[in-house]
């Protein structure tokens, strides 16, 4: 085989830094990053994200039924990688960085107001696997902030700004520009 | 609130652009692209991927319990997007574009000997959510070529130029330029 072996580390591109936003039991917000995770189903409209349950988000996650995922654009990469180094059992995170939690219309969880993008989800299933549970989240809707939209009404990627993670190498990176449309550029090879 | 609905739509960033390889029930090698996905355990290192029951890649990994997920660099990009519209029903979509499987060592599966990085799975577990089926592939190698690896032995971003799928806008991009370390940016805000 022409490859050279890296073992069996998770590992995969692109992963997401994604914000997930719950309460806990006395109705604080809380906020942590989290790096795995996709969208899992079209109808519903589902994704996937997995969480330790050492985490005190795993426990707010159950307990609630509901979470939110905050897409922060790349001028927030700071206070994403602090979501993913301090705890919530110990430390008000989204006061620590002067962000401000805003409460979800449609379900059970806080939003992160100066983020461009939320998806408010509950959740539909859990899943043990080993050291982390993936959650199916039901997507119930998909807010974006009107300064991240084109004029089509699709999403600017370039203002929306969408952080990806690199795991092993521990890198945030941005999204880069547009190669060209799906469904479309692969039509030479029909016959 | 301060953001603008999009509704209940299949839609978060990133998403990636994976194809997945399988064998039929005659050992013919399929492959098929794939952007409802991310990794979802460290240990054992798993990846979860979404399928339609109707998809030629779905009885194949029923049948086999196995798959690869190939990640493409954007000179592929014409190629995966072929491979996300024609069907393994039908069509030898490797002999289309002249791309060659590679039987994998390790798992049921072929791999596409150009691409810069295969990552080999046996299937864990199902779920049924909707539309689609996740499956849970547990993450057996992660293969590199050499050339889009770093003198630190981790992977080069611009060389892999792994794509980032946009959901709804359907536009195929690039992964950016980095904007620095992960555990390490966020420490301004620690007490």
């Amino acid at each position: 085989m022409p490859w050279q072996s890296l073992g069996a580390v998770p590992l995969a591109f692109p992963a997401p830094a994604w914000v997930i936003g719950t309460y806990d039991h006395e109705g604080k917000p809380n906020v942590m990053t989290a790096a795995w995770g996709g969208i899992c189903c079209s109808k519903p409209p589902c994704l996937s994200m997995s969480l330790r349950k050492a985490t005190y988000t795993y426990s707010n996650l159950v307990e609630r039924r509901a979470f939110t995922v905050n897409v922060p654009s790349a001028d927030f990469v700071k206070e994403t990688d602090f979501f993913g180094m301090a705890s919530g059992k110990n430390t008000d995170k989204l006061s620590a960085t002067a962000l401000t939690p805003v409460k979800s219309s449609l379900v059970d969880a806080p939003c992160v107001e100066q983020f461009p993008m939320v998806i408010e989800c509950s959740l539909l299933h859990s899943l043990e696997i080993g050291l982390h549970t993936l959650f199916v989240g039901e997507i119930k809707d998909v807010k974006v902030k009107k300064d991240v939209l084109s004029p089509s009404g699709t999403l600017d990627m370039k203002k929306a700004a969408p952080l990806v993670f690199a795991p092993v190498a521990r890198f945030y990176h941005t999204v880069g520009p547009a190669l060209g449309p799906a469904f479309s550029l692969g039509k030479e090879f029909m016959k």
